[in-house]
């Protein structure tokens, strides 16, 4: 049955933009190493992080009639997550939808399939994460759902779940979840910033997480190089 | 039979320099989606744009020679189409070869294959669409053909047939048919354009295409999110 | 066993410099197109460019304690190669490491896995050469090696080898020959540099190299192209 | 947290077993579509079929310690579902684990990730769909769960959900439909039994089906082929 | 527009079949390496092999309602080719169709895309090469083209060309030189007989082929290995 | 250079025979998990296993020259290993090498590159691991070396290291050590007969192995599964 959900619960816009602070790489550290999207989807241009509440589109292959339909659930700070029923590369989205999901405030796009437009897309800084870039446009002939739950490039995602998206990839915490991930990963922050310091004066690992003696335990050898003639 | 057909007929430039103004999408619509060439060709930079005539080479896996020949069977604005017999990810051309045919105003570069010395090329701006990037050579021992028609990345080529690339990939355009998919293109674009107009201003697809009663036939269900606890 | 060796032969830091004169093809080439790793190595950013000695480290999947091992044995002028001892796409490197390893004046990182933390990484000009890009973090449970021989991306690598990195990928130049094939690149760069100026003015390859009369004994015929009605 | 769930739910046996009458992909057009594990889970020799019961196992990249767990925790009639916390094609599973597992009547495994003994898994009859085949071992360091809800090869499976395995993939159907997808499968397979009967007579699609105006509305057209010189 | 051409040419049946004599591999060479499909093509059982005239069919992703258009259109001896418009691993076809197109004596399918049903299809013994093994459906609502001319896996095909699959792939030779190239095979393979009578007596391919004394003149060198400790 | 090494030391006949007692996978292990051949090399066809001597080709893409060469340098119980300069998918070795190979006793080859003629390699049981299946030819137009040593599938290798190769993949195994991993092998195999025993029996690796407490030490926790409505 297709189904659009509407008036799902969201996760506060601004719980969603404080994780900006931080990458993908802490929070799904500080999450518990889960919720990591499969590494497939890469950003269409560098330097892009978005965070922000899962809209859910599930649809057939080759066929975006959905991502019409999913405008118009859209509001402020929302994150279009978009997975097909069958695996398919094709173009579904450029740069009107874009246009139609900008104008709404949405912040970006993550979607298991491929995308086009990609000049104008840069152009306007809509910030895409997809598996492909692909010109072949779909139909628009079949119905899917929006707001449904989803698997999306090998994470469960519900809608209202917050993503966080850059350079690295894409992370999905659980709305229920989102403000305990936030303050696990302000915690981490904090430490990594005083481990960069020492770091980059020049200290080792080995002494600041005080490795040296379980390598030892473990067997680890040093012995010099001989010399070659 | 190894051959180089001489004075191919060409489309016009004039003409061709017209497509500049449309994306590779847009044109592949316009044409009645066919024409694109496979996904895997990329461009070694973003930001690139290029339609021009082109010149095709039918050559040996991991052997160059031809596209030493092909030079001076191009004028200003060739695009050189290239696809060799068998699979092969070799790097045949790098900065010589492009000085050459930026030397004679090539536009750019189609090669269902590898190329090198990205640095110089993406400094002279001199774009190629690949299947691969690799720093390994090729020889000079076995011939090939110019100007003859090639499949290159799972489309048929003619030389003179229009070349459009992007961002977004290939797409080919046969030479008796471009005068006429440029204005279909040109209608779309416009037509593209009010619509862009009316979504940024907040109109939804789904009005603007009238969408609503065929979703509603369709069996399209809309149902308000359930309360969680 | 797990062994680290201290204090291994290097290539000198003055003689790795000059390489960087130089592409990775050039080199390629110049070494008789040997020791080129393989093309899915590809840098986080583009535009940079390394030339240093390998530092080597050999570790298990999808753990990378071997990296806070490895920041002690290094100097300026190294770049550290990696490579797990099963396939891994596991992101072992991230912002932290970069710093400790930048901490000490190492110029790069090659690695046949994956890394994390690209827009840091990016920032702070701290160029990789990876298989994968991930998110996903690694365990600290097992020990590897430092400075032993190792094969990565299809190469034997070993400590103190000349590496040198760019857009086009990586290669490996043996510490005994790397002045050799110093010389060789400076010769095939200098008699390139005057084939790229008479190419810009206009001469074809196919006199500048002699190529004519061979081409003609292999049997290549040059026909003019029939006219189309 | 790492957890083992002790005497889970599960489907009944006899409505396992009936479902082995039919192929995946009816079970899965029965299902209305969904509910297929991605393609690239292969069995390890052709013409296995199973049905049973899902044990789920989520472990760490690279260590197979849970699939020892396991074990203990399986009957007759199940099938063990495996996916690991990163994408990693190492050698989880061999010909002990399949001694133990058989003992049990344990049906097969599911696991998206390597597997190797093939010769003796294959002599055994033990079948497997994985991701890779690898000779590369494993560590048993680090804790996974076992009966918790996984996302294997794209899909979110939980115990006791029905999984059916053959040559063309694998599908798992939730436990609490199982019964309503059976009847539907039944119902489809009794229909294509005839369909299947009168196609083999000669009768065409286009009849039994009814499209042949449809086709005609769509706009189809048929056109004589004209005579080559 | 949507086209299906009835009565095309086709190679004639005893022309076709008496190339099932020899391999891919051998009519490949004899036709002076061209018309060889990508390499992606496998079949679904090992050691089938045809010969028959090809029956084009272009499609649109995900969707296969043309497939049973296509049926009609064949007689005894035909191999239905098929190609979608655009990248899709979706399973087109399977057991039903299979059915009705040997009722009417096609020998095989060649598919860019997914299959399913390969338990009953090996069981049939009726041969497919595919892109894909997939479980996944495809919609009936977009309409294609049965004969016209069309490109697989990187190969131009037009209906009435003949086409030759075995298990090391898939090659196609039109249909006005088939005849020669026929006579070519004959020729290679008289001629690969008494070679591999020799071979399997014992004699070198450097002498049967008097390869020495180039391999001399390009300055092949034969060393005694050193003895080591 | 190009040269052909002969006479070269070989791994003792008897010695190499034995390890075809073992799996790939065991010798692995017996090895200390080093000298796996990346899982990429494929059987093609299932169920053989050799173990022999390797005489190693280096050659360059698209090119067999040196296959007809390295024959003449074989013996009985050989292995001929071989790898391409750059990376090549073409199909170097068919049928007629395969009787040539066979005539003088080569057990069988392991090639990084394509191979064709597969029904009658098949048929002759001469059995190939490979990268790569495809009926598309050489030239013979460029030297390589044979017995020199080889980087081939991510490994390195030497003329007259011990080869094994099964379903599982490829192992190579260093001349000097082959003797004591064989021993290895052997006390390994012997005590995984037991535990198979104990295991077909129904006992549980937790108990064999005395997993139990490290477990629980490691904070493994068992749980009843909460009863669903």
């Amino acid at each position: 049955m297709s189904v659009v959900i509407t008036n799902p619960p969201r996760v506060g816009r601004k719980l969603a933009a404080a994780f900006t602070r931080f990458g993908v790489a802490t929070v799904h550290e500080a999450q518990g190493r889960v919720g990591l999207l499969a590494s497939y989807l890469r950003p269409i241009y560098p330097g892009a992080k978005i965070a922000g509440s899962a809209v859910t589109v599930s649809l057939p292959a080759a066929d975006n009639w959905m991502l019409h339909v999913v405008v118009e659930q859209c509001q402020a700070g929302d994150v279009v997550v978009v997975a097909p029923t069958s695996p398919c590369d094709t173009g579904y989205f450029g740069e009107l939808l874009a246009c139609s999901l900008a104008a709404r405030g949405v912040l970006g796009l993550v979607i298991e399939a491929g995308v086009r437009d990609l000049a104008a897309l840069t152009r306007m800084r809509f910030p895409v994460w997809s598996k492909a870039i692909s010109a072949q446009g779909t139909a628009k002939e079949t119905l899917g759902s929006v707001n449904v739950p989803i698997v999306c490039a090998g994470q469960s995602i519900r809608t209202g779940d917050l993503i966080l998206a850059d350079d690295d990839g894409v992370v999905v915490v659980p709305r229920l979840t989102a403000e305990a991930v936030l303050r696990q990963s302000e915690g981490r922050e904090a430490k990594e910033a005083q481990t960069r310091a020492r770091l980059r004066a020049g200290e080792l690992g080995l002494d600041i997480y005080g490795m040296r003696e379980k390598l030892a335990q473990r067997g680890l050898v040093y012995r010099a190089a001989e010399v070659e003639g």
